[in-house]
């Protein structure tokens, strides 16, 4: 089916400035396009005395017409941000403020465009993946992964996914990542997330350099397409892990290497139900814009706009003077629960290795032989009311996050009752 | 690329129930499961006493611990509600209300499913096309039509679309309905979208149920799957034009006939930024709850999970005891500017026809030989600060859900005067 004229003459302006990019789009991507149609049509008509374009409720004057109820309980808030539509670009308040907070993080973001914005973080990769996926492409992730990018990569783009083992000694295996990438040739994806769900680890900066080396070096005769998950960016608890994006290391790299960054409120404003995120291309000059227009098409006609209440309530959060401080309550809360479990696991159990951890919300047990991570997790809910999760064969991953200070002991514990039972029911 | 032992489980479910059904899925369809993974064993650990499933910041209790600003702005509502996850499928108060809602229009939903949970209508359409929808197959819609159906059909899935003139004479054309399903042979998709956008029309109960006949009879030797876009539902201002959705029409009429409805609180609650819609099946039985599981798998791997504050919200408003009344006075706005654009328009004008319109938020005016409407609408805005939607070549959209009363004169006018002087240009 021939590509509408809009796509064409989208891609043409990618082409143009950036080929590597436009032969990077998959089919699809190269589909999409922002539609000018009636948001377009209603953002040329939104300076006008009598705006009778879009089809939202109004007063008239551009206020909303809120029913009652909705209204009481949001009386706090200015009724157009809290009920009417958020453009499909986004926001620019969320948008820009946003992009501040990642050049506040390193002063490279600031030659990108605006993030695009998303309805979550995952959707925000779901996003990367409809514009550079192929059916049956390869990702190179690591063995341990969040197991939502089966559904993300596989079930949807049916992926080829080539897995390395995540830690070599106490650290990220960067050995195994250039070696899982040597075993592709040709266009490849790699996904990067940290701080890690499921490990709770994150690199030291020097170790995000050799990884950022290494993927420039891996883009020199094809294209390289990087998926920085950053979904648990600044909860990290050690000062050798570092605090710091990977994606930053990539930012104009080389013209091979697409990187793209996922991130959003859901966890950095602990806002989890309010579905904000945001997507970024690591590219200097105007593909950013190019890039957004495509982001637009895929928003318009996959969930037809982004959350409005929850992007403005965002924006108030991120203007507060008292931000900062906030944020880093929340962050020592949780490192105080980190600090209590790292010495509830510093002695050594017969039931179970502790695999490295020092950021994020998780820590992730290997069991030892004869105890079968998903036995031992129901065994676990049975016996002692307590929930945990099963990883792969022998993983139990520890949420730490959702935990009080004086469960932890506990959990281990109880853990440790559950093991010695399941190891003594089938000796 | 093999089925996932899961997929081939819920599959191998649906074929025994309804083998109809399990054929009309697309072979993206078919690849969709929902995950028995992180969410999966955080339900199961719901009841422990400790609870360290989900990566989720939580006082350990199960309540959140929000950022201040955030906490301060959204102080009215309980903060479980406000700041947590959704479940995946949704909220079961959200789908329990909605679901009784639809209950009270008609009494043949009761043996449905729940809804599944979407982040607004054209999501719960996008989620629709990708169970069924497989590349390159056919689509039935008229002439006038949303203009996002382009991107959620031709974009993403390179439809073939059949259009057939919306109105014959000054109802909905079922003849032209027929004769365009009538040129696919095989499975085919029918979109139908009362009150309607662009139009502003809704057809009679009557012709309703003749649709659905035609709709039935259709479906003896082949799969037809209908998506019955109810935006605009209960914003009917004629007691010609029908309240009911067709969608009601259609349930359990024949096995080959896979009826789905996409509505939502973006027009019904009058929410447009809350992103909240449902898409609901319209067969009995267990194949309901089946395909909620398939609807599942596509949140997870898209958007992660649904919005929880805009459903929490929803549901405030749905159990408030002047919840109807609200809407009423809502509804009873919107009809003052109907009756005040009709008024208007039933003076001839030399300059366009309008097309008869009883419903929703819309009504299109068909400009006469030698006025183009993009320069209509283009000059209109120049000239007199009045915004109004193109659409194709010679149509504009008037949307009187989003002007003032007084306002609608002085549009019509200024329309008048801006014609007037384009013939005049041009001639």
């Amino acid at each position: 089916m021939p590509l509408h004229p809009e796509a064409q003459l989208l891609n043409q302006l990618i082409d143009r400035e950036h080929p590597e990019l436009g032969r990077a789009l998959s089919s699809f991507g190269r589909r999409v396009y922002a539609p000018k149609g009636i948001p377009f049509q209603a953002q040329q008509a939104s300076g006008c005395k009598v705006n009778a374009t879009i089809g939202q409720i109004t007063d008239g004057k551009g206020l909303p017409l809120p029913l009652d109820r909705l209204a009481d309980l949001l009386k706090g808030l200015p009724q157009k941000e809290a009920f009417l539509y958020s453009p499909i670009q986004g926001r620019e308040r969320c948008r820009t403020l946003w992009k501040n907070k990642l050049v506040a993080e390193d002063v490279r973001f600031s030659s990108l465009a605006l993030p695009g914005v998303s309805l979550g973080i995952c959707h925000a990769l779901a996003m990367a993946t409809d514009l550079f996926f192929e059916r049956g492409d390869t990702l190179v992730v690591p063995d341990l992964y969040w197991d939502n990018y089966d559904q993300i990569f596989e079930v949807r783009h049916e992926a080829h996914m080539i897995h390395y083992p995540f830690f070599e000694g106490t650290t990220f295996n960067i050995q195994g990542l250039k070696q899982a990438l040597g075993q592709v040739s040709g266009k490849v994806h790699v996904l990067l997330n940290f701080p890690n769900n499921p490990t709770g680890f994150s690199p030291t900066q020097n170790e995000i350099k050799q990884i950022a080396d290494l993927l420039v070096s891996e883009s020199a005769q094809r294209i390289v397409v990087v998926y920085c998950d950053d979904a648990y960016h600044g909860l990290v608890f050690e000062p050798t892990a570092t605090p710091k994006s990977l994606f930053f290391e990539l930012i104009d790299r080389h013209p091979n290497l697409i990187a793209l960054k996922a991130d959003g409120v859901t966890k950095e404003l602990s806002f989890f139900g309010g579905r904000v995120g945001f997507l970024s291309l690591g590219f200097s000059g105007t593909v950013g814009q190019y890039f957004n227009e495509k982001i637009c098409g895929l928003v318009r006609g996959t969930v037809g706009s982004p959350v409005g209440i929850s992007q403005y309530l965002s924006e108030e959060e991120l203007l507060d003077p008292h931000h900062e401080a906030s944020f880093q309550n929340l962050k020592s809360i949780l490192e105080k629960r980190y600090r209590v479990l790292k010495a509830g696991l510093s002695q050594r159990s017969p039931f179970w290795t502790p695999l490295p951890f020092n950021s994020g919300c998780f820590c992730l047990l290997r069991l030892k032989p004869g105890l079968q991570a998903e036995k031992v997790r129901q065994q676990l809910i049975q016996d002692e009311s307590v929930g945990v999760v099963s990883h792969q064969e022998n993983y139990l991953r520890i949420a730490f996050c959702s935990m009080t200070e004086s469960d932890i002991s506990f959990l281990l514990q109880a853990l440790h009752r559950t093991c010695e039972k399941m190891l003594t029911m089938h000796s």
